[in-house]
């Protein structure tokens, strides 16, 4: 099962690190990251480097890929260099997947127009401009894409695609695996349920790019 | 606020992405990571590359220190150059917090003695080898010390931590931005929770180092 995982500069580190410690978990797994250049990529503040074993030049299939998300995705919504690739690598996929604004990747490259899809809050209505219909669903499931919300949703998304790929026992087994028993200490974790106040505060620390 | 994340050879990736991803993310943040020589670390079967910018010998102080956990801390918790530098940070930091087996490398500094702390499910007796006392809470806080349970834990952990770094409306605020409003398809992630059959099948996938 070879799981291709999409690198960046200015990548949000979770929206593929996520993914990747359930994936990995797969008894065939075999993951490669890769980048638009082999070698490491800086994450949205620059504070780690995530190493890119191979150029997207050196990859042209996958089981599963996987888009994430991060500021940086804005930009590459026009880098066609990168969009042609993941379109040719969604032509050899059994599942292909975003989290976060990955998303945005997957419409530019023209694989969600009429599909239900989503991405982080913040971006949603923007999956409109290319023809995709966004949900509020965390995991959203359309034939073969799975797209997933925010950052921290990939955990979700990656059980749910385990289940699908080797079935509810396994995937119940990884999610003990990484002892994955959510107990945040707030409940603020959407638009919905956040506080007014909270929601001004993250605002403020990020404008539009929240 | 300097915060210094451990790696290591044989590192679980999101047992220091998750909280990487929600401290970052403090306003004046400024994140290190380092590990015994800088250069890249791989994870735990090798498939991730991450960067520690700086060695153990350039980083003398922390606000936070961050130690992950993986199959690696077995060995480590022997490693007595790492233990004298993770002792030698502790007595510079406000938190000292670890995830996962982090927390065996805590002990086997010396740090948990006499104190209540957690770590994977699958290690929690071992705790006892060092004098410390397991509880099976998800975040356990000690003084300045906060242990976190396995792998996922970190971002329960990272959240309670900031609520007491920069107040309640700050991490909610972070919470909403990660889009942490986990939905796992599954209910299986404690000992207690699982069904017997996921919990047989991940003991046959990883033997004793589940």
């Amino acid at each position: 099962m070879e799981i291709v995982c999409l690198l960046f500069d200015g990548i949000t580190a979770l929206d593929i690190v996520g993914p990747y410690e359930v994936l990995q978990r797969l008894p065939d797994a075999n993951v490669t990251f890769v980048a638009e250049q082999s070698g490491p990529v800086r994450t949205d503040k620059g504070f780690l480097g995530l190493v890119a074993d191979k150029s997207i030049d050196e990859v042209t299939s996958a089981h599963v890929l996987v888009v994430p998300g991060g500021f940086a995705t804005r930009e590459l919504e026009h880098n066609e260099r990168l969009l042609e690739w993941i379109r040719a690598i969604d032509a050899t996929t059994t599942w292909t997947t975003s989290v976060c604004t990955g998303s945005m990747l997957l419409a530019a490259a023209g694989l969600l127009e009429g599909k239900e899809a989503t991405t982080h809050w913040a971006s949603l209505d923007r999956l409109k401009e290319y023809g995709a219909i966004p949900t509020g669903r965390r995991v959203v499931e359309q034939g073969k894409i799975v797209t997933a919300a925010g950052v921290s949703s990939g955990i979700d998304m990656a059980l749910t695609l385990m289940a699908r790929i080797a079935g509810d026992e396994l995937a119940q087994a990884i999610q003990l695996g990484i002892e994955y028993d959510p107990q945040p200490p707030f409940d603020s974790g959407s638009l919905e349920k956040a506080p007014q106040a909270a929601i001004e505060r993250l605002v403020l620390l990020y404008g539009d790019q929240a």
